[in-house]
């Protein structure tokens, strides 16, 4: 077997970079001071991670230097395992002494790993045909408040939100099962209202119902959103992990809306580009990728990196492509830049007060999302657009600076 | 219900604390700019996390001032969930544009907690029965080189080390089912060599085998290991995550050797004292805090704290009590030091080149180390206690400066 694992990494350090890229790889693979009388070159030879180093011409903190460092390993050390391939990559590696600062950019799998996971059930196809969504992006909006709501709150939001329109509502992730909005009772008569508005207009509003807990509970409450006609569930990935992720996966009949947060403490040692490749292979079918000037500390340079990326295959007979998710400060303002720069509606737009806070009301809000979709496709500028769309008229009143 | 948790911050931040920790405690609860008519006081009372922020006189990069926050939220919010404790405590904060800088210093959990997990089924006093160390330190090794040898090339170094006399043997976390080095072989073979040895010496050697990967596979490794007589398992927690690691759990008769790697990217966002919190409720029994001098990045002061809280019970009826595991370039030299700060000499320490490397050979090595722990835990210099202990004066000399 020859196939070969490779992670490429953003390392400042400031000792001579062969040392380093030495000293990292024989962390991570098989460097020992233990020489194994007759054995040792073979051993090398047969488990060493190899290395290649070049300088960045950037600018970092004295007196380091920032590099681009690929490391490669032979598979055979740890075998085609995503918990495994953790500890290789993203191990102990980002705390040696000689390792100013390592981001993980990227991370290259042999084709193994796409015969061991099943990757996306769904994807961008399978979400389009449950959410009855044919062309354009999925839009929709996040339950708010974050949590505080009863399940019988949520539910009147819900009922409002079908009848103004919308594709698609999440649960906020800081709402799963707690003790004020029980996930069954929420669950039921969420799909309650769901599956009534369906019967009247023939499409049935996809919901994101947060199911982390623990694997037992996330099974079972997939059960229950499936035998009510739910057509997604949703995990917060830090919180599940993989092998949790893993577990759930071989159990669900749902597509997986995976969502990131926590992300903020992850995003100095990883690359979002790396990261999903992870998520995307175990089965997530729609991946958050924050969105165009958001209320966080992500560029737009970095969203949209991000949400290519989910186009990109992982595997040419395996492409695990998703669904980007935009969500978090976003309005009709982010619809024509979005559009430039991905040149696809093969995405899930979500805005919560961008849609709640329309004067208006609800049914303006979505519609105002709508219009300035359409327009943005149109490549019609959103001012010109709303001179005969009267929502987006006031969504651009409303938002505007 | 009133029970609450708390999460403790260190924050640099640029704008006014109180309107930081509003936006944070807004983000991580009930936060938001929709009026619900007639509710939203109610809301409110009921589910916004609220907060004290002071100041810290300490140098921070400007125009930030740093801070120490203090978050508590109802548990009501979501209930006695470690996996959605993770999205509330460590969520969408670390990325507002308000926060240059968040470190989760400490977490508090309510009793409610302490019913819903199940943590350590053996701790300190079910390790030291099943190792067969009534007192003083576990000392052992890792398998050394990390990876490349096969299961028979293991077996024969856990052969030697059973010979030399350790009380405890690891996986790397690199190691765990490779194709060079399947895990069930490895078992196999590992197994047969300590239960002769405990055949013959009437101790049985504690291996950690590092069943790290998919749920189904770990539940299997686990059945194996125990079916051999095997006392111990070991994963990998940042690769598992916390659903996966508690649905383990519950499968689990034996201890865990919990193994943190992956922390070099973890520990900017968070403190030790936070993250193993998490995983001692959940079920850890063993619990890695790197070693004084070692070779990574961390400071002694930062190792012993992490230490100390091992011993520091979680709730007063349930105290979740763990062993912590000292490697990491560890020789004779820090057993003193580790005595010193700790006064307790329920540990593990784990020496890889500062056993290997004695030129006395293995048996020497953990003669050395022995050696240098009784010296320490009697205040006898090791110096002193060199001069009428060879392997100690040999293990000082190979391993000065």
């Amino acid at each position: 077997m020859t196939s070969t694992i490779t992670a490429t990494y953003e390392l400042d350090t400031a000792i001579a970079p062969e040392r380093a890229a030495d000293i990292i790889a024989g962390e991570q693979s098989s460097g020992t001071f233990v020489a194994i009388p007759g054995e040792d070159e073979a051993l090398k030879a047969r488990a060493a991670a190899t290395w290649q180093i070049t300088p960045l011409n950037v600018p970092c903190t004295a007196p380091n230097k920032r590099y681009l460092l690929k490391l490669s390993w032979p598979l055979q050390n740890l075998g085609a395992s995503l918990p495994n391939l953790l500890a290789t990559v993203a191990g102990n590696l980002y705390e040696l002494k000689h390792v100013a600062k390592l981001r993980l950019l990227d991370i290259e799998l042999p084709d193994e790993f796409a015969a061991a996971y099943p990757g996306p059930a769904f994807g961008i196809a399978g979400t389009r045909k449950l959410a009855g969504v044919a062309t354009g992006p999925l839009v929709g909006t996040i339950i708010k408040p974050s949590v505080g709501l009863s399940a019988d709150g949520t539910t009147e939001f819900v009922d409002q939100l079908c009848a103004a329109g919308v594709d698609f509502i999440k649960d906020d992730e800081l709402q799963a099962d707690g003790p004020s909005c029980p996930f069954d009772e929420r669950a039921r008569k969420v799909m309650d209202v769901i599956n009534r508005h369906a019967d009247r207009s023939g499409k049935k509003v996809m919901y994101a119902f947060n199911l982390t807990g623990e694997l037992d509970e996330m099974k079972r409450r997939h059960d229950l959103v499936l035998s009510l006609g739910g057509t997604l569930t949703m995990l917060s990935l830090n919180s599940v992990g993989l092998t949790g992720f893993n577990a759930f996966r071989k159990h669900s009949q749902l597509p997986i809306h995976a969502h990131r947060n926590g992300w903020g403490y992850l995003k100095d040692g990883w690359s979002y580009i790396a990261y999903q490749k992870l998520w995307r292979l175990a089965g997530a079918d729609q991946m958050h990728v924050n969105g165009l000037a958001n209320k966080f500390q992500e560029t737009d340079d970095s969203v949209i990196a991000s949400a290519r990326e989910c186009f990109i295959p992982l595997f040419k007979h395996k492409p695990c492509t998703v669904m980007p998710v935009f969500s978090s400060g976003q309005t009709v303002n982010q619809a024509p830049g979005t559009w430039a720069a991905l040149q696809s509606t093969d995405l899930i737009y979500l805005a919560g007060g961008g849609l709640f806070a329309h004067p208006g009301g609800i049914a303006a809000g979505v519609a105002a999302l709508r219009q300035s979709w359409e327009a943005a496709m149109n490549n019609v500028p959103l001012e010109v657009a709303a001179k005969t769309h009267r929502e987006l008229k006031e969504a651009l009143e409303k938002f505007a600076g």
